[in-house]
């Protein structure tokens, strides 16, 4: 992951200078224009920002231990709970560094161009300072101030990704369970989704208002027609649990009241101080 | 849906002719250049293709046993069973008409544009010879000769477009317990999608030759991520039963010995003869 960040600042003209506890593996970067670091605080010292990408905090701070934070830029990397990122923004901040907290959504299939979403959050002058650079490793976002921003929505993101993976294997399962192939599928189900990423914006805009018009299918229609995908999909000889959990949420969400009202008034009985 | 499916035939410049039961309904379309049929068997007459848009099968062919159909295409968009539209497409081809079985996977939100996802199976011929007109509607896709394959995707289809409603909808939950408001979290999650979308047509791949390379990281890496997840959003005091399947899945997938593969294997676990 570290090479490839480095590759896409290089390849944004950035002059990059690159460590790794196993000197070999800076070897490549070297070759393509990267400046090698004989330690971690050479590295850091080398310029007004420092992407630090490890496994775990503790590893970052054992790194950055070793050198001069005062007046640069941290963006960390590595993944962690809401709580270890304030942690770490602290003390960072007590070395005279900013700090910002970022998750690579694409892992490293993709880095560098548009479809690859960089989430941050911390400082958000040092956001602004940094901004053009970071944007060499795709759509860099800054979510706020808050250094948990980024794990929190990473963890969320990470769902959603799920959520769709999640349904795409079950199709995938049903539609060749009567001879359909995978890719056959996915040409077809690929081109679906812009209109089913158009569902989140709208839905997202109900839930803020509180109020949920029944546009795109009341919580009854969908239930019962989910009931028919339950029922296909049992026929069919796969296994069930992806739609039972859909018709599990659409049920709670009639029997809460709901069942005249669109879809996204399924989400008031999974937020916080919803019914049991 | 039926004014929503005349309308886009008018803006395509087709020469439309329109029939509700309850006329008064067409009243509208009229104004717009529709022509107004007197009976169900004029409207079928008028045009070498008839799109009927009823609730249920049944209703479809009472409207269309007054018809003369010989020669003529039918389009049935009412959803159904798909021995159903098998069912209904030997009824049409008895009377000497090409049959097309159809579903609009966007409802009545979206029918015209290029993102109006609009499936038919059923008569190649027929697709092919009005696939300029259904055009109108959207991104017309024929996919193939037998005519339950319609009612197939859409239930397929509705089963993935709830995968990722639940995923989002989860995922609103869980940062708006951090105060994050559904919008501003859409804004980022939508921009996140075109990359998920990638990872079905890359899954499918994988899913199609049965190898399940780590690319996208192993079951057990995402098991444990989604531990956290999990964990994450007990702490937040929301509904767990979306990342609860999730877990449920990539366990499973892990416990039948794919542990070290890419997550693509959990469909092992989901499709026919998986074990139970």
């Amino acid at each position: 992951m570290g090479a490839r960040l480095a590759q896409a600042f290089l390849a944004a003209g950035y002059r990059t200078t690159v460590w790794n506890r196993t000197d070999a593996k800076a070897d490549a970067l070297v070759a393509q224009g990267a400046v090698r670091a004989a330690s971690a605080a050479e590295a850091v010292g080398a310029a007004p920002l420092a992407v630090v990408c490890l496994t775990g905090h503790h590893a970052v701070r054992d790194v950055l231990a070793t050198s001069t934070l005062q007046g640069r830029t941290v963006v960390n990397l590595a993944s962690g709970a809401p709580d270890e990122a304030r942690d770490l923004a602290a003390w960072v901040s007590g070395h005279g560094a900013a700090y910002l907290d970022g998750a690579a959504m694409s892992g490293t299939r993709l880095v560098g161009p548009r479809e690859a979403l960089f989430i941050f959050s911390g400082s958000a002058d040092a956001f602004a300072e940094h901004q053009g650079g970071l944007a060499s490793l795709g759509n860099a976002v800054h979510l706020g101030a808050d250094p948990a921003l980024a794990s929190l929505y990473d963890g969320a993101l990470f769902g959603l990704a799920w959520g769709t993976l999640a349904g795409f294997y079950h199709a995938v399962a049903l539609v060749a369970a009567e001879g359909v192939d995978a890719t056959g599928f996915a040409s077809v189900a690929t081109s679906h989704m812009p209109f089913v990423t158009s569902l989140m914006t709208e839905h997202a805009r109900q839930i803020q208002d509180g109020r949920y018009p029944d546009d795109d299918g009341t919580v009854d229609v969908h239930a019962a027609a989910m009931a028919h995908l339950l029922h296909a999909s049992a026929a069919a000889g796969i296994r069930t649990d992806v739609p039972e959990l859909f018709t599990n949420l659409l049920e709670r969400a009639s029997a809460a009241g709901h069942g005249a009202a669109g879809v996204a008034s399924t989400i008031t009985t999974l937020s916080k101080g919803a019914a049991a």
